[in-house]
């Protein structure tokens, strides 16, 4: 390979002003791949991690957790999960979510490797001056280490389809999983950010006869009813009451079968209790991170109701194989590419983050070598 | 019948000294059943209901839910669920939740049937003088109308045991059966009432690898140690740190696989979410009243933790049939005749209800036909 | 009302032909309904009950189970499941499977209403000679008991739609709960008569990744893939390991996630078992009459397999809720009227009966009126 | 270590005499572990092993899988999946299942690990001359490879209580695990063989109300009566109508809520699926190898009764720890110990064979070191 260094987007400390660096592309270990950096994405957790919020993060880091890339070198032969082989100029995408162990009493006796102490994570817990290096998507190169779980992007998947459901798509997965809606349920989401209108598609997939959409600003429940979402309720210029209301009437005033809750907002909890029907199901996938707390009455909104409530963090392969599965399948209906706003190149990042944290947009993509076809 | 009146204690109006008054007993209608009464309970509820803190109470009342009494009367042929004839003179208890409709959402297509608009209860939402009347425990005679769902208590299980378990065993029924317990898993119970007690012994039962018990006073923690729990905290000596340092290092420095909250209290929530551990299961059957709100952080409570929480309030029949079949295995393990402390004649009400909400009995009995055997 | 008498086809007795009768209508008991049938289906149990296949069926029979009609008549104040009262010319249909006692075993503990023992059904259980008659759909006027679950059909669902769904949308619907599709699952359907029909097409509904159908003749074939199944095979111009080889290599190598047997020949099981993936699920709901016996091997098809099988037998009322549900949601989506090949008149009964055994039809309607729209 | 060499017993082709031989110890690579061994055992595997009944079996070959030891040796620091340290001269166990991938679609996607391709079992898979050797434990030492899970033996469970468990233990926790016994449920054993013993012992511990075994000889099913089932069926001495009769008799007129076949017997399946009860759950485990074909009624037997059937095949590392979990709470009620009717060293390999074949055993031990206490 003629070109030796890569240029990445780094954060040195907590919020400090991003900056471009160049570093060494290393050699390759057996089995490790070298991704040419198609696109990766701007997400939630980006904003978080700039403004110091994760605990843990090893600063300077290169953000960038879930990306697509072309393979520009292996050392040995390396396959996917299917166990097609990974080849030279193939298209690919990879768990972010790398090196749970396999060991622990968490992946192995409670089977949820989403709280395995081991748990490392490409863009977020690798540093980037943590040999080898080059473990962010905001790069133009990926160094991607043994045993990171790599899938093809099938044809019928566009890169920006993948990107525009990003991290989003597996994490709403994992909660349409949990949901187990059944057809005709009604479904009401809370939030309209990249997890909640993923879970609104996904609600639409999977059949549900009603579903509504709470959430902010007006683009976003825009997108959502041009997919299909029957009734969307717009938090800024409704109140609590209201939105009570309208809710009860649509869903044969008794209230949704099942409540997901994406919006990260810890008096959206309160809200959820209130709406879904008695003997609901409601799925917290939206308090990611510490947004403080919030005063429940268990009486009235666990007991009396038979309320069954489940808390959903993160995702594992399954849901990330799973997505891809859904995005052939359902590209044709439900358009994630429509998800993504705008694409930055790496020296507007500072304006990326700020964009997102202003809900400017609802999905941003970083691409580092250059603009991709949508 | 000689005899055609009967003597039964009245809540006259909420918080206004219970009455012993006399009652003529009605002629049957068809399918209905007279019952001599051997025990009646007071529970919380009772409690709750001389104070008027239950809404739709048709006051003045005979209280006493969950009763076992002897066949005096019946007109036409009655049957249990198992299609057994019911005879004179046998003993029999029958499901306090009477006349859930099998015609509505609740009950057909939720199959939610505590949640049906139409469930009534004996010693609950009949009034004293709603004919036909006697349709409270604590009474000489009920009169159990037509389609009363009866069973024969078997000869292995008497009237004392299965008045130990009262309502509160169906009920723990009912939670345990949202628990699913695996063999092994550790068991922490929050609460040390009957209803708590009852989830204690039942998780003993369903071959829980520790069981815990967290309340007072120090007397029902005593009965739960000799029954077998392994551990009791006594939330009037320790301190929540204290509590949770405990049972932290008793459960694999994880913290229990399931918890169950039977205790009332909201503050009890708080514990529960941060005692479980990650990826565990949280049953919430205590707040049966509304005792207040509670502050709980959906990031760290739920979310992170994958919590599941699920609600459970009352009992069906199933969770009814299941308790006599219960008593009747495993009556040689778990005594629950020894929950009670002390049984009371109709004139002893006042002192009951004290007692009890004073917590110096764990189960109280009314017999209005005089002492039975224990 | 004018017209007291109705004209309804009747089976006088196990393979006799079938004849036209006309029975006097009868004054309603209080909370009983009177029909004007709108239109009845024939389905594969018609057949088998004009063979006397069906065990304690009282001749002479009215046959005709789901039905849909308009109300005519009746006393007092009747309501829907949803509390909505039943008024004159409302458009209803109702639940056949009339009667579960809400009070046995079956029914109260383990919750399994369809194997309650004194379960009714309309057109089958009940004679046309049995008080107060007219208890089948294949007559102008049905006589609806007290207590019958009714439901009106919602505007969005035309009579034809409803029909085509019949009897098994219901069953499909049963199916459909038992398979627990995931998004992206890969779905076969064994069988392509009205059951496998509504169960290929609920599997679309529900997400599936790819949907197949094994079945005959190719008039139904062709109506799959018109609605949207991925791939048919169709059972008379393919062998068995043509049949194998093609849905592997179309199901990732593996075999399907989830099969659904919906075709009543025992050796469909065989073939099920040996398609369906390791650790799938197979749902067998098609074997509703005793069509023999079947040989396989319990190491290979289901022990090493990990498979889980779900038995599956009518429906409750749950089922036929959510049908009309489904239909009111999905109609643009799937046309279940395109189901119904052809209306008869009562007397041509025979005709229909020998289309539908011949399998000249897909589905077969009844419109003991006179012909309804499309 | 002044000991360089281990003497084991060698099957060197299917159905040739066993040998004992002579190997070299080898040097351990990083992350290994020497074991001298404690205890192995023979169970029907070794047996179906010595005839050749296993496919891609590699002789000739070390047998032995459920073992247990002492560490003799290791290179650099192990961990158990407590994390807790593995220390020269511990009492270990580990998983004989080595080596599942974690990286295919079974291992990743399925959640399936016992359909991995790459699973490879101690004492089956690994022949006596692959490199580094020492792979069974019918050895006076074994090798266990870096990534063998390991686990401590508590000081509750002797050697013998583990080893009388055997590979059994963990085969019948995980069928209980698919069983989901409800407290008070009936449950029929079919099998009284290491794993049927297991699981009726298992389903006691779960609060069965009634557990039953079919099998034979008698010594088998006096000690399942000695250890609380409570009734046993002698198929040697009665016919499938007499079994039928009474089971039914002592099941509520019904039959048993859950039937789990440990038997290997495919006539058993059809016996099974006669006996369960409408709507309950067979859970088939002990079709291990293919011992032919049964042929079954889909209508009665499946469709019809709304039975569910869980295939179980082999067991992961949560039902291994499991496994250990209940031994350590429940040998004081269980004396798994009292499964072990004889211990065998290496040169009596052949008579243990022979009497493993014969059933003149429960449980036989190989103890390569020498007896151990019991």
């Amino acid at each position: 390979m003629s070109r030796r260094y890569a240029r990445a987007l780094v954060y040195p400390a907590p919020n400090h002003p991003p900056e471009i660096r160049r570093y060494p592309i290393p050699d390759l270990e057996p089995g490790a791949v070298l991704l040419r950096v198609l696109a990766s994405e701007i997400c939630g957790t980006d904003v978080h991690l700039f403004h110091g919020r994760l605990q843990g993060v090893p600063y300077p880091l290169i953000p960038g957790h879930v990306s697509v890339g072309i393979v520009e070198e292996k050392n040995g032969a390396v396959y996917d999960v299917e166990g097609r082989p990974i080849n030279l100029g193939d298209r690919v995408t990879f768990l972010d979510v790398h090196a749970t162990c396999n060991n622990c009493w968490y992946c192995l006796v409670a089977k949820a490797t989403t709280r395995c102490p081991h748990r490392r994570v490409y863009g977020i817990t690798y540093g980037a001056e943590d040999p080898p290096g080059l473990a962010g998507g905001w790069s133009e190169y990926l160094y991607l280490r043994p045993n990171t779980k790599l899938l093809h992007l099938p044809t019928e998947v566009s890169a920006a389809t993948w990107m525009g459901g990003g991290c989003g798509l597996p994490t709403a997965t994992h909660a349409i999983e949990l949901a187990q809606i059944r057809l005709a349920d009604r479904v009401l989401i809370q939030g309209s950010g990249p997890v909640g209108l993923s879970c609104a598609a996904l609600a639409l997939l999977s059949g549900a006869g009603w579903v509504g959409v709470v959430g902010a600003p007006e683009l976003r429940l825009q997108l959502a009813r041009r997919f299909g979402v029957d009734a969307t309720f717009n938090i800024q210029t409704t109140t609590l009451q209201e939105r009570q209301n309208a809710i009860k009437s649509l869903t044969g005033n008794r209230g949704p079968d099942v409540v997901i809750e994406a919006s990260g907002n810890p008096q959206a909890i309160l809200e959820g209790c209130e709406l879904v029907r008695d003997g609901g199901r409601y799925v917290i996938v939206g308090q990611y991170t510490d947004n403080g707390d919030v005063l429940i009455n268990p009486h009235l909104h666990i007991n009396r109701k038979h309320l069954e409530i489940r808390g959903c963090w993160g995702s594992d392969f399954s849901h990330f194989y799973r997505a891809i599965e859904i995005l052939k399948r359902f590209e044709s209906r439900i358009h994630w590419s429509h998800f993504i706003s705008r694409s930055y190149q790496l020296d507007e990042v500072p304006n990326a983050l700020e964009d997102v944290e202003q809900q400017r947009v609802i999905k941003a993509l970083i691409t580092p070598n250059g603009p991709i076809d949508s």
